[in-house]
């Protein structure tokens, strides 16, 4: 597939990464690819980088993968007609450090980043997945507990939410849970505040939870 | 050991029930011991209700078993100096249902329940624990995945949490995961905006979460 990886921080680069392994044509989209590969040649030898808007314009599926401060901005830049009729999958996290560690949400409990995403990009098909477990995790599940873990997904499509558990499945994601409408970004986004809390607990982010019953 | 739990809804019914079993003398506090009887003698037969200050002047430890919206009113009515030096597992989940359901939250992200019940109770050694399963699993977590599955808890007071997570050993619960101060409040009840969502995806809260790694 011809995916767009808006953001190249650790998770687009680690997401562009995992989803070229498996053979998926990886475009990173940036503000200025001049400027991000003079910034560190080594981290991007081999990334294609266009800016936000050529990147979602030529893609498939665009992912959404940049701090919860720059989000909005981002898609902006990308252009929500460029992201029109498109499965856009929402990675990013409303966390605000301005407090120090563990970090409180920007937005949270009666909306939430996935839902101004969508609201962004009305006619993109936003499904909120992949925020709940750090990088490394979301291209090689299998890394944690043998890969027998919960991943909540939500987004307002229900055709949309098949193509990204299709492709989560590609990378090894076999739990993938579906709370539903975008509303279900402020469960997946509020769990944030637990997930810091674990990763200082256990003093590593190599984890993940599973529902069980 | 003498128990004195707050509150006489399904939570404080269940728990009552649960600790008794174990052999504990378990007290249950409400506002008005025989109005309460008189609503549902079946309900409360063979317990011992007291008022809430009662309740707690008499108790080792005490369990705050009311919903969120009563939960400060009744440290009032039970009277801080009650408490003082005592153990007060805090159970209760400020939830917000005025807008139907999946509830939001009253208080959260930079403050939470946990935190103002300690404020009002300021020499008690508050733990929120139990708050993220339902009533049945409280007592019973081998009723889930056969007992094996996370509880996380915290508090400002270490011997408190030892003492917590002992009694939590008698009723079953073997992975306690202590996240540190009381501030871990925050996370544990913003993970009920996740639970609700979770309860409403599998239709049934007979369920839990696993710390995996």
């Amino acid at each position: 597939m011809e995916i767009a990886i808006l953001g190249t921080g650790t998770v687009g680069r680690t997401l562009s990464e995992g989803l070229a392994r498996h053979g998926h044509r990886v475009t990173v989209g940036t503000r200025d690819p001049e400027a991000t590969r003079a910034r560190d040649e080594a981290a991007f030898e081999g990334v294609t980088l266009r800016t936000f808007a050529d990147a979602a314009a030529d893609a498939e599926l665009v992912i959404l993968a940049t701090s919860g401060q720059a989000a909005l901005g981002v898609i902006e830049a990308a252009g929500p007609s460029r992201l029109a009729g498109k499965v856009l999958i929402d990675v990013a996290n409303p966390l605000d450090f301005s407090n120090g560690f563990p970090p409180s949400l920007s937005v949270c409990n009666t909306t939430s980043l996935g839902e101004q995403v969508q609201a962004a990009a009305p006619e993109a098909k936003v499904v909120k997945a992949l925020n709940t477990v750090a990088a490394p995790v979301m291209i090689d599940p299998a890394s944690v507990a043998g890969g027998d873990h919960t991943l909540p997904i939500c987004g307002d499509d229900a055709e949309a939410k098949a193509t990204v558990t299709a492709l989560l499945a590609e990378l090894g994601w076999r739990d993938v849970l579906d709370l539903g409408p975008i509303s279900g970004a402020r469960a997946t986004e509020a769990y944030l505040l637990l997930w810091t809390r674990l990763y200082a607990a256990r003093q590593s982010a190599a984890f993940s939870i599973k529902v069980v019953s």
